[in-house]
């Protein structure tokens, strides 16, 4: 009886700790998660801090960005999005649709839509529009990171703008 | 007495139970998921059954083509299969990376590389290098199937060909 009244309240614990799904709310972490990714893209649209912007991709994190090599590891990213910082005339912004989980709420992927402009052949600043997904992964500090940014170009685009 | 007898077991059941990813063996589900992509791949290069190369995608599927519009949902997806494999000279076939899962085991997402050989813009057969990302959800009944399905070209690649 003393062992029994001992183990109840430790298999509760169990219960409630071990299922980290337990602690999952999905309208909280998708509105979460989309703020968070609405407050990158303002980062990138602002074009200033390099470090930031890539604060938000995780040091595992894989870039395929279309016609260029694929960027892995977030020093190789931090320096792909400080080289589009330097380009004259450069901007992005993009917005994101509503997250799907995994069941534990620990992993996330959406789609999203962005705008980017750089210069063209010739020069002249060119706009286009791409459609793609990302990968997020929620660390054990709750934090949700991007470990794949993945991209192309919609029907009838133009030649691949250089972007992040 | 009699009910913590009883309890006892009922919630060792529900430790056992609740947490989905006590059953998650990462190691057996990568080489297993992997197989599943393999065989996936082998359907499609065979270029005949349409229907069974579209099963390995969710009802809710979304496939990403570089320059082409999304297509979203089984139906469509298997349209788009039957099209490119009535295409004369088609193939395809693709290797992917182990997987990275969700810690309970229930969604993945893996990196491939793919070959496509379809006609080209004089008529004759070309074939072309993408990469890509496969984002998966395990059902209920343990089976895993596509949900996201997105590539674009490599650097130097010719105008992309059409391709699931």
């Amino acid at each position: 009886m003393g062992t029994t009244r001992l183990l109840l309240p430790i298999l509760a614990v169990a219960v409630m700790s071990g299922c980290s799904n337990s602690s999952f709310d999905p309208a909280k972490e998708s509105a979460g998660l989309l703020k968070r990714d609405a407050e990158w893209a303002d980062t990138a649209f602002a074009g200033k801090d390099a470090e930031k912007t890539a604060s938000y991709w995780s040091d595992d994190a894989v870039v395929i960005p279309p016609g260029q090599p694929v960027i892995e590891g977030k020093a190789a990213i931090r320096a792909f999005v400080a080289d589009s910082f330097r380009t004259p005339g450069f901007r992005i912004h993009w917005t994101s649709e509503a997250p799907a989980f995994s069941p534990d709420g620990k992993l996330a992927y959406m789609r999203s839509t962005t705008t980017t402009t750089a210069p063209g052949p010739g020069g002249a600043a060119m706009s286009s529009s791409s459609r793609g997904i990302t990968v997020w992964r929620r660390g054990e500090d709750g934090r949700w990171l991007c470990v794949v940014d993945i991209w192309n170009d919609p029907p009838g685009a133009p030649a691949p703008a250089k972007s992040p």
